[in-house]
């Protein structure tokens, strides 16, 4: 009967949340009565009901996922998060904090003292608590650190020495590994003696007595293969090994293109370190692309929704800077040209236009060559043949919408020779922007930069600049 | 020793890349020098050089991944691309056109005639043909259709009806199913049948005799367990199981937050209907943050480097044409101001400063709600608390940077009143930013509309007309 199965329906965090808040919303009600009457007997009686729902709100938490609590905590205006922060059992702690945004993540830690977090940190992995080690107080680290076992302690040391954005820093260390001589009748009953394999275990790695990684031996394999043949026999070469530099991205790349759920992670000389797995690609992936998007909308990072509003200024101080800086600039090359727009005021109305598309038109550029950038589509020796055809594009796209927009200048203004520098500056702007659109992050990556950050910024301040200057300078010569 | 395994390079793909491009090269030369000597003895004796050539690049194919061949054909130009695919092996033609990206697909489909079209869709899984049919003639979709044995016919039937974005579209029907009355010893022998398991068969599906799901029993749970305990004490129940016609996205959010390899799908009766594997998950969201950047960047869709001048231009035309509508109305809102500037033309050097500060601030704004949005983070009665909040930051930022560029405008052009007006339009114009860049998400969202696609030309063009407006106003009410 399909009633046994109790499907966990994904509209089923909505009203979670929703219940929390109900329960938050009862608990507050319960406390400004309490602190109206103020009475020995009323007290006593408002909080035990305080309790109850107090009571219920927490068998509420515990049956929850860490996951969906993070959710819960995030959706959560500050003081109700701390409310719900609370009743949390503090073994959970830790997994929780790894879960929320860094924001978060930094609010329920100010609002934890010493000793809770050194125990939320406690019930962590190694390479978890190397997730988690940059947003904890010196103290408690130096605490949790004292206190490891020398193997996780050398684990946490190596996982903090790695990259934000390199292999080691996605790795963990849960490997369940076996040696090749051995019939898979002994992979089995080795096996048994687990309780349970580490999450994402789809292969065991095959090693050597020496930890090199000789190959791995699939789960799906080991199921499918008659127990009394030899593990070497039967295992895979480990085709996909990564280091523990290698770059995240590259690593992400490769769980793509191979479709893989785990891969080994050895040094230099074959030893396998550790592994990486599928969920934390997914999760670098997903964070990835939405730390791009916050750069392309001008954010620093992850803005909790319910920061106060100096937090959020501050995050969003340095975008508006850097665009004041470069707007100011733009400023000053109309500010050149004011004798002109004093002779000729229609100047003014349409300049903007002409900035305005540029910018469009080399983010267009931008976008499509960063793209193939990243995906390695580009060859050195291919730039020529990318700027000949971006360039062929704008002067398409100058001559027709140049030459649109020339035709209502003409009619709007009752001037032919306008009209005439619109469609020219107009196509003149966009091949800059074409040439921009190639060159800055084609350069920017030779130099070793991600082309993805900043670049639009650079060739908007251009095409502003640059399709004034264009425009008013045509206009001087040509015009008046 | 280390040596013994043939760790798969990460930059090997360029190397590759290189070598085909090298081969590429010489055999263009040979077909030159046989063009220019035109005599039979040469022909047959270069044509012999040419055929080494052929056999070599052949060799070098078989031997990769089809991700990687996909990823040599979309970073070669159109003519390389065409002398590769049609050195590669035809039963691997389907796999290839899967991987590549769909402007590139087209290219190569064009290059096909319908016999070997037949062929390659004929060599793919139910599924994986759903994807691909889309971009097939309908002639080659009959004709294997028609070849298809019954079953599969109808699995296709049901893929291709489920839409683009849903878990159906990402379901495949790789299931391994098992009843939950037998031990797990009948299971392992019933395993060992199987020459292999489905790709990311990470757990067996438990279902009874009507196909109803009952749980799932993970590999790595069967191989801990004695042989002899029986499914239903061992099984997991179906905690995620996902229905056909739920979002991908949410899908998608499921398995990065419970960290999945696989979760059953099921329709609404409880019948077990395929499964969704965490490769097309990962996929589906590189895609979709791709086709999020692109449609920031202005691109209608992913375009291939290679293309000709005419596709670029139609893949950019939609977006250009609108930002030419918005910047058109900017301008007209400056026309209805030319006498204003006509006598103050500090004025038009000032404007675009108001303008383009307000955009970026919505935008700013607008990108930190369309997260939040995204992540189920905002309730309905949130959102005054966030249009209070918006505006605080609003008007933090236009007094102080305003502010700033105030006294910039003062000094420059030694007019206090006019540094004034500066300061109080910029701060309108980012209060007028703030308050859409809550509400445009906000109400597109109710209204059922994706907030991420368009929102930011929307915004772009109220804040760069409102600005124009706001700050000619001011200044031909207080200035003039």
């Amino acid at each position: 009967m399909a009633e046994t199965i109790e499907r966990k329906e994904l509209e089923d965090l909505q009203e979670d949340l929703q219940e929390v808040q109900e329960l938050l919303r009862r608990q507050r009600l319960v406390e400004s009565l309490v602190h109206r009457t103020e009475g020995p007997r009323h007290e006593l009686e408002e909080s035990l009901v305080h309790r109850q729902h107090q009571a219920e709100l927490r068998r509420k938490l515990d049956a929850m996922h860490p996951a969906d609590i993070a959710y819960i905590l995030e959706a959560l205006p500050i003081e109700d998060r701390l409310a719900v922060w609370s009743l949390v059992k503090s073994d959970r702690d830790g997994e929780i904090l790894l879960e929320v945004s860094e924001p978060v993540r930094e609010s329920l830690i100010r609002d934890m003292d010493q000793h809770e977090l050194v125990a939320a940190a406690e019930a962590l992995d190694a390479d978890e608590l190397a997730d988690l080690a940059p947003d904890l107080p010196e103290e408690v680290l130096d605490d949790v650190f004292r206190a490891l076992p020398v193997e996780e302690r050398e684990q946490l040391r190596a996982a903090m020495s790695y990259p934000e954005d390199s292999v080691g820093a996605l790795m963990d260390f849960d490997v369940v590994s076996v040696r090749e001589d051995v019939t898979l009748e002994v992979v089995a009953r080795y096996l048994r003696r687990f309780d349970e394999l580490p999450d994402h275990t789809d292969q065991l790695f095959v090693v050597d007595r020496d930890e090199q990684l000789k190959g791995t031996l699939p789960l799906a394999k080991l199921v499918v293969s008659e127990p009394e043949r030899i593990v070497a026999a039967v295992m895979d070469d480990a085709r996909v090994a990564l280091y523990p530099d290698d770059k995240a991205e590259d690593a992400a790349k490769a769980f793509e293109r191979y479709d893989l759920v785990s891969a080994p992670v050895v040094n230099e000389k074959g030893k396998l370190l550790g592994r990486v797995t599928v969920d934390a690609v997914l999760d670098y992936v997903r964070e990835k692309s939405e730390s791009e998007l916050l750069g392309i909308g001008g954010l620093r990072e992850v803005e909790d929704v319910f920061a106060p509003v100096w937090e959020s200024v501050k995050n969003r101080w340095s975008w508006l800077a850097i665009n004041l800086v470069t707007a100011f600039i733009a400023s000053r090359v109309i500010g050149a040209f004011e004798g002109s727009i004093e002779k000729l005021v229609a100047l003014a109305a349409l300049m903007p236009i002409v900035a305005g598309i540029g910018g469009n038109s080399g983010n267009q550029t931008l976008t499509m060559i960063v793209r193939a950038l990243a995906l390695g589509q580009i060859q050195p020796d291919q730039a020529r043949a990318l700027y000949r055809k971006e360039l062929a594009v704008a002067i398409v796209n100058g001559l027709v919408w140049g030459g649109i927009l020339g035709v209502l200048a003409w009619w709007l203004y009752d001037n032919v020779a306008l009209g005439v520098v619109m469609t020219a500056a107009m196509t003149l702007n966009l091949m800059l922007a074409a040439v921009l659109g190639v060159a800055i992050p084609v350069i920017r990556t030779r130099l070793g930069h991600d082309p993805a950050v900043g670049s639009s910024v650079m060739i908007t301040a251009v095409t502003d600049s640059g399709g004034f200057f264009i425009f008013l300078a045509l206009a001087t010569v040509f015009l008046l």
